[in-house]
């Protein structure tokens, strides 16, 4: 039986576990929080630092394949697995390359795939020079994750908030469409493309509201992230998941914002919602088994189950029952131990072709199911 | 977050583990084989015996509900966990009646719940006083399972095969069809019944070849599958997930053969088939939340994977990547250490709402996976 190990374990590593059961592979987990999501579903389980060369290393040693959950770990230990042969995914140079945005966008830049214009920068200051690029959005290099080393920056005036660190300024798009493409890249190179989900906004609230699948985007926009995709997995040359984050500018033209070389948020309703979720497709990738058929077996939606904003502690999922109680719902708690205000705590599909019925139902379901403490 | 227990570790355990991730719920495990195909999924796994009192009763004693994957537990260590309020399904005392057969086939008769003409037997000589009963099936009333306690008596020359223990005897149906129905029943008294599943047989070797779901019977067959459904969801007065094993004779008459009171072979499709699986309406009954949906999403078939003829030893599953390739096929592989020729090493669904195209993949499917070692 192959051993497949995964760096963090959190939701994804605990649902990238209840897909595994399905084949003939023994899950090995490293995390340092033992009450991690996953924890409870792995008898494999290594108490341990996923950014540490020696824990990384230690963990891999004997394993077959390893994969990560998140992209903050020790990219060095990986190389040293990979070169010993155990086979990474995705590739940890990939790794390296989206770890740090400056090298994502340069990535971007040296295989002409669209992207919002940027700069370099070591300090705010540097903005001053670049007029054109305001409005514009600054990003840390490293260390920026779900919203955090990101300013916006409207006008000259704002400059001083940005950072004085190696970070990345780029123009503000102006978004129609926030789109995501799920990617499934085989060893063999291989791959295949999920339909596009539309990332719905809340506008007053400018937060994600749900997930629609799939996208109703013109046929030019679906031509163009199809282009995309394919070039991005021959620029990428790695087997594994890629979760591509697109907006759809007014002129209907497709920008990368950025790449998880990961399962993603973004994909959770293909658990239900596709023949082969992309769980089972990484478990394929890994398994060295033929790629899974991306085909929706339905539309659907996904709404993610955050905790209520004044609430903190052990979590209650008020609304839960009368969820359950409504037709084609599937809820997802990811085992938490503490709700925060704003963390993911699970999420929840929809499945059903009708569009009016389908947003309907999210918007009842949203109304309904809150995770207080 | 509530505790649920589960007695045995076998592929039903580690389905209803992979269920359970869904749902803010500790699963524990008592099981004797450490190696089973539960144990890799189950932080909280005790290792002791299922049919031992002071095991079952350890194991419970500080659980919220427990259930069981195999009827051969200690029903008295759950009739005192069930008086110290823990919650268990099914009830100890339906368990007591199902394990044996007498009290199983004096259950029906108690009911008004048609089943073939029996006689409760001590010695197999009792048989030849009752020649209307001939043809017919001589059933140990403990211990049989998967085949073994039972004889075929065809004639007089056959009884002395019989069994000299406590035994049903009971009239062979001239069989039209073998149909499965799953019933799930919560704790408000509340129940929901699966499509029925045609059990297909291979008539030659005289085995299961595939399940097919839904089966395709005429209305007045239907009608008495629910009527005897509904006759025996108020006879168990009990929650829980039950199988029945229905019998249809040549003059579309239906007969219970035997009732499983837990998930069952003849449910694995509802993973993939239907929008709530058995594995998640069991959790859902034991957390009390409400039933779930039992329409089917898709038409589906169920192929057992079971080890070949002439192989014992470490498992190799010849022909997984073909199996893989075909659309809308689901692997499930449980994890077993060794094959046995005959022994049930997994299962395979297939969505396909054209019955043609389904069977014509159930071939496909049946020459080309094989385990073997």
């Amino acid at each position: 039986m192959k051993k497949v190990g995964i760096l963090g374990g959190g939701q994804l590593g605990r649902m990238l576990l209840q897909a595994s059961a399905n084949y003939p592979v023994e899950i090995h987990i490293l995390e340092n929080d033992t009450h991690c999501p996953a924890a409870p579903y792995c008898r494999n389980f290594i108490k341990g630092d996923i950014t540490n060369y020696e824990d990384v290393f230690q963990f891999g040693k004997n394993l077959d394949a390893i994969t990560i959950e998140i992209e903050q770990v020790n990219t060095e230990a990986l190389e040293a697995l990979e070169k010993i042969g155990v086979h990474v995914y995705p590739k940890p140079s990939i790794l390296t390359i989206i770890k740090n945005k400056i090298n994502q966008k340069q990535f971007y830049a040296a295989h002409q795939i669209p992207t919002a214009p940027f700069i370099i920068t070591e300090t705010a200051a540097q903005i001053k020079n670049h007029p054109q690029l305001l409005p514009g959005v600054h990003k840390l290099a490293l260390g920026g994750y779900d919203g955090r080393g990101v300013r916006i920056i409207q006008s000259d005036v704002d400059i001083e908030t940005g950072f004085n660190e190696p970070s990345v300024f780029e123009k503000m798009v102006d978004i129609k469409n926030e789109i995501a493409q799920i990617i499934a890249i085989h060893p063999n190179g291989n791959y295949t493309l999920y339909p596009p989900v539309d990332m719905v906004f809340n506008s007053s609230l400018n937060l994600l509201s749900y997930q629609l699948c799939p996208a109703s985007l013109p046929e030019n926009v679906l031509q163009q992230i199809e282009t995309i995709a394919t070039k991005l997995t021959r620029a990428l040359d790695s087997p594994g998941i890629f979760a591509l984050e697109l907006f759809v500018n007014k002129d209907d033209e497709v920008l990368v914002n950025e790449i998880a070389p990961r399962v993603h948020n973004s994909g959770h309703h293909t658990i239900e919602a596709s023949y082969s979720s992309q769980f089972d497709m990484l478990l394929r990738i890994m398994l060295n088994y033929p790629l899974g058929n991306t085909t929706n077996r339905s539309a659907s939606a996904l709404i993610n189950l955050v905790g209520e904003p004044g609430f903190t502690g052990t979590p209650i999922y008020r609304g839960i029952e009368k969820v359950l109680e409504m037709n084609n719902v599937f809820v997802h708690i990811y085992g938490k131990t503490i709700t925060k205000p704003g963390r993911k705590m699970g999420h929840i599909t929809v499945i059903e072709n009708d569009i009016q019925t389908l947003k309907q139902k999210v918007e009842l379901i949203k109304q309904t199911l809150l995770v207080q403490a």
